[in-house]
């Protein structure tokens, strides 16, 4: 990790020297590259994450188009300026690069995370440092390799694998400027925004969360039952932005129509090898994953919920061994308070709540600790203006299941689900990056 | 302080529902209340702080043309978006107002800086907490009755008294979404950017400063020396962006003319009481202050530098005890390890150093822990933009003795200097005081 | 006129010099100065066009917040910047102002639409001359003795009366920088475009329309028909933005549903004097107004329309001679290819059309000539998208009588009712008014 | 022609609905080619039109990296919006493509000027005709040759050779909604904006030049000289942003080192084929252009100014026929009315004025009908900031002799030099391609 410092330090000057164009001219190739190695990326993440290729295959799609909204760093970054500030006296600011940004990914979206971040730090600067999860390091690795078929100059982009001591030299370190984290609540605030506070680190810290997606009895059923099912078990319910609360408003036979509807679809995902086509749901990322679900559907057995489908011991496609799968779970019964409808399961673990009507489904929303996505399905304008308006979270859906907004948009949290002030991607991201510095200037 | 918060808590939806042109009206009044108040407020502050009536009539408009420059909040808070990010569905980025911020004042500038955070906030829908300094508390409340007369809402901007506990209870009460603060770097890091990273705020810490000036040789001297009186001594040195070492570059010959004329000119400073016209230069705020001053003077001299004016028993214009006063000080002879030369002084004490070329004197400006400001005085083009590239500062002049920005651009820092990272003032405080909250929605 | 161009001319240079904090600071007078003469103006707004004072009112509210949205002015007005475009070469484009704006304003807001522009350009250090509609000029001249007020240096605004002669000479004359006029399609296109295009002045030309109004079966019968009463007969139909055509899509029994409550509560409306308050709309501004209106119902009836209810006599409200009053009119069985349903009448008339799906709606109210506003009122989140995607006009509104944008953003038109690049008002009105002057430097 | 604005016709609906990120990646393939093919696109235009290949290939450049810039549209393009503008009503504008663009473009720079405009066309979801100069159409050609590689929708772009009436229909056809010229002020002012201004589309008219080129005593001869060359001689002359004036400041010792290193310098260029390496100025692009510059030269020499380099019968490098070469040509004693000091001569001809300060330079700058370009050279800041507050022209150099910004900044002309508001290239090109449309919307 002190190599990959001073190589990124060594870097830097020259780097941030360039013309703007001159770093964009980068990114393309970065960009095409990238899409070359789209299906060796993605099966690798298939491989050593566990998720289907389909999955895995979009989420290298997303990670590209993170270099693609990128590649408008040059206007992006323009500072700006105005004369006569006072009589003779002008003044212009521009947005400088800082430094060095140590990248902390999580083992969910190994191809993904990274990209969130450094096609906008070096295209407008700066360098970085990637260390991913020590879960699934080879995926992190085949993007660093991408990476050096474009030629960047070395030290601009930096790969070191490690855990604990490799993440704590980058908090520590006075050379890095900036933390770009994703992951856990407690690591998140209690690592990550601590130790930046201590060393004077801007951070931005991507952490927990437990989605709710709200239906209201005018949806159209066919339609919602189709979109949500990504929603909760897409990845293996290994996402910040997965549903996991399904918030239902309407009366008994609304009720049992959508649901029967719901189980009916959710019973047909088969769990398999990701690399095997039929297959619709891969296993859990580690054994640790799975007996953590495992535990919460004890405990929302154990609270009273009623598990009307039961995933915990799957029939599963092929002939592999069960450590780490787990089919689709959907608790019914569920009580606001109960554990499994207030913490993060991070598994494939639907869990279905009642209410009357939207103001109450909202106020259900807003009692979270959390605050990354919330999503309606509803065909009335009034309201999803209403739930928009007054749903405490960061990014909301409106008839869509997981309300990740496209990479041109920044991607925040509220509450225990982010910390620090500006997002990553998007425009927003060359906030982050750079630092506004201020020349006021006259002559006589 | 807690029925402040809560006082501010009750008031938030509301304040925050409004449109954001009835909000712009309070604060077309706010101006004109401040216009009508300024020499009241000024004087005031001249009272209290010590400093003179012109230096505290500058302050108060600074803090008036935040009001200003907050006016077009409408347009600068607009939020973005675009239509089929993906076929059918539309993504809206939107600024939400946070909740209530608390502004934690330093006593140098008692009526200016609550108001460079107060207008951004209160105007993108925000409500305030400003604590001041215990030190002079009573401009600040003069400041929160001009706000009583434009009738805002109760609750939307509260005034607080108080000293560590008041400020505690802010950093720690989770009602409280962000601290504007200005002080020390050992307060601004080691308790506003750690107790902010371990309660989830965003924070602006503007801290401590060593801000050289560099003179070329080829500079207009007449002009120089009229620019860089203030710079060093205005408020009684006493200034986040005051000038504190003069580098000087250039031959003995140069040296001998520019210094006799600035010694010749310093010599002319008037020390007395602020509201005494023919006054130039007010006492120190404080004892304590004053005696913080005469101990680096004393290291001054211990290691080795010649005090070529002596301030510290000055003459007093008027029949006052000299309890604060002290007179402007030049240091000769400084080395560049000299404590005098590296530590914030926070008085009116010229450190003098001289260095061989642009190059060094670049150098020696980038030595130092802190980043504030740093000026160059010359009339070539080339040397000015050398230096604006190259010095690691946010705020750069050239031919100005304080560069500070107006407030159409945000007043940062780096290094040790500020902790954060958006700044305050102009349309970067709509960045702090709002977060982004994006809509993806699609229908069917 | 001539002597007001030249008058401008002397005053633009130091106008532009000015700091843009102390231009600000005359919007803040003049805001404050409007606020305090509202009343009067509308008043006479009332007695000189013949509008209801409520109406006036508004108007001149409108007008205020020009006022208030261009207080914006300094950070809109900033130019970007980005260093290092090439090795050592640094570019900076900055907004500058042009010089002297022509604006021709019409009789239906006079005392509205010269702020439509005039705040903008002033504020970013242009000069202009107001001419207003021969028909209604008190107004107009009313608002130049607020301006004098204000003591913005002689020259900046400027105020001509005349009719012709004196818009020929602000097309003309070669000092004149650009123009901003409302009015017909006929003048806009044959006069205002052709004429600056021969000129090389820029222009904003705001013209014509022919506005649809679409209701869906979906609606709230009883919300539609409170909030589209003032769209078809506010101002006594002298609006740009006035519904024209009401384009119902639905059965037979929603329509007679529908249109019994129309009827029911147009026939309501009260027709008098406007500064009496017991009445709800005005006569026409001129007996020219009333018989264009008169001869298109006489065309309606010609070519086989129904006139459902007849305003030709109205009732009238106290005791006026009936030069110019005409009652609320609703056409029924309106074709599509109807001059009443394609030519704008400019008066109280409601052409109802009818149609079987929304598809159909939409293709009618692309297929007019003009592209202003087009409203709909339905509860369906997918068929308000999609009028909004589709529909060919530069306002929409959703549930909303008159798609006129706050002045926060710019007002355009599409197709005949439209002719120029950047709109008038908002943000985009800064571009309108200056010029993108490109520095780029470098030193050796 | 008439096909091809069907097919733009026909492309356009599906275009304009792709998200913008698919069209970016049409984009980024484009940059590709173009790459690839910028060495033989580079030779046609050195066959076709005569300049060096060096020149060719910079140009090819400029033209690639405006595609470049264009990758950043999907920001660009961004609308803005807002809540709750009144209680429960929002407002949202989005910037939709209008359809069809032409590009007529001249023979100077066949390669690049196409590109000024139709990736920020075609980013932005319109479609473009380009129509280039008869005089040099191949060139043209292979671009859209380039194009059909990247397998662009058909009728997205689209290639039409002709003259007048070829280019008379792009004006005159309604769905053409914006015109994009470089071409001279008669045709730029008399026929595109007249005519646009009749039929109601939008134009950019980029037209002639007249540009000086300041020189101060104080500058860096020997820098000085090695930077004009290029600026007077560059492409033959025949460049927009060509100096034509040298505008000398100073006294006559440093007027005649300076003159004497000039003619020195000048007197090196070698005349000859653009393919051979060893060449630096190739031949006028046509005879009519090489008489048009003889006519000019025999102005001169008749209103008396000195010929003092002659360059009417150049030796030339190989044995090529003389039909369209001309070497260098140096006027001194050129008095500021003379014809050849106010009129574009489009050649390599250099006419040397002298003035005794910079204001006189100004005035002198500043008298002309032009306002394209205008650049100093000095070593003073103040000099330098004086020039370029005071010119008038909307590309100021200082010690730059091209002030052609790069094109992440617009390109624009003052006065006689530029027709219509918004300028192509850049963030501004973004404006130019779209129209604000806004959606005012509540609920019910």
């Amino acid at each position: 990790m002190k190599d990959a410092i001073q190589a990124a330090k060594d870097a830097f000057p020259a780097w941030r020297a360039k013309p703007p164009l001159e770093r964009l001219r980068y990114l393309v190739k970065w960009k095409t590259a990238m899409d070359k190695h789209n299906d060796e990326i993605s099966r690798i993440e298939t491989m050593e994450h566990g998720k289907i290729i389909d999955e895995a295959t979009k989420g290298t799609e997303r990670a590209i188009e993170n270099i693609e909204v990128a590649l408008g760093t040059p206007s992006l970054m323009m500072g700006y300026n105005i004369k006569d500030i006072e009589p003779g006296v002008d003044t212009v600011l521009s947005y400088e690069p800082l430094g060095i940004f140590g990248i902390i990914s999580p083992f969910n979206f190994p191809s993904m995370v990274p990209l969130w971040y450094a096609p906008y730090a070096i295209a407008s600067g700066n360098c970085v440092i990637v260390k991913p999860s020590p879960l699934d390091p080879i995926c992190a690795n085949k993007l660093s390799e991408v990476v050096d078929e474009i030629e960047l100059p070395p030290g601009v982009y930096n790969h070191v694998n490690g855990d604990v001591d490799a993440a704590l030299e980058l908090l520590e370190n006075p050379d890095i400027k900036g933390i770009c984290f994703v992951g856990s609540t407690q690591v998140g605030r209690d690592v990550i925004a601590k130790k930046c506070g201590e060393t004077g680190k801007r951070y931005i810290a991507q952490c927990s969360a437990k989605n709710p997606l709200v239906v209201l009895p005018d949806t159209n059923i066919t339609e919602t039952v189709t979109n949500i099912l990504p929603s909760f078990f897409g990845n293996t319910g290994q996402r910040c932005l997965s549903a996991a609360n399904f918030v239902v408003v309407g009366g008994d036979e609304f009720y049992k129509e959508l649901m029967d509807k719901v189980v009916a679809a959710v019973s047909q995902i088969r769990v398999g090898y990701g690399l095997d086509q039929t297959v619709n749901m891969g296993p859990m990322q580690s054994v640790a994953g799975k007996e953590r679900v495992l535990s919460y559907i004890e405990k929302g057995l154990g609270e009273g919920a009623t598990l009307r489908l039961d995933g915990r011991k799957p029939e599963i496609v092929g002939d592999y061994p069960d450590t780490c799968f787990l089919g689709p779970n959907i608790f019914e019964d569920v009580a606001p308070d109960m554990t499994i409808a207030r913490e993060e399961i991070f598994g494939p673990v639907m869990s279905v709540l009642r209410f009357g009507d939207l103001d109450e489904a909202i106020d259900f929303v807003n009692s979270s600790n959390y605050g990354n996505g919330a999503c309606i399905f509803t065909t009335n304008g009034k309201a999803a203006r209403e739930f928009n308006h007054k749903v405490d979270t960061d990014n909301v859906g409106v008839n869509i299941g997981i309300p990740c907004p496209l990479c041109l948009f920044p991607f925040g949290g509220t509450k225990d689900s982010f910390f620090g002030i500006m997002h990553g991607q998007g425009q927003e991201a060359m906030r982050f990056f750079t630092d506004s510095k201020i020349l006021t200037q006259r002559w006589f």
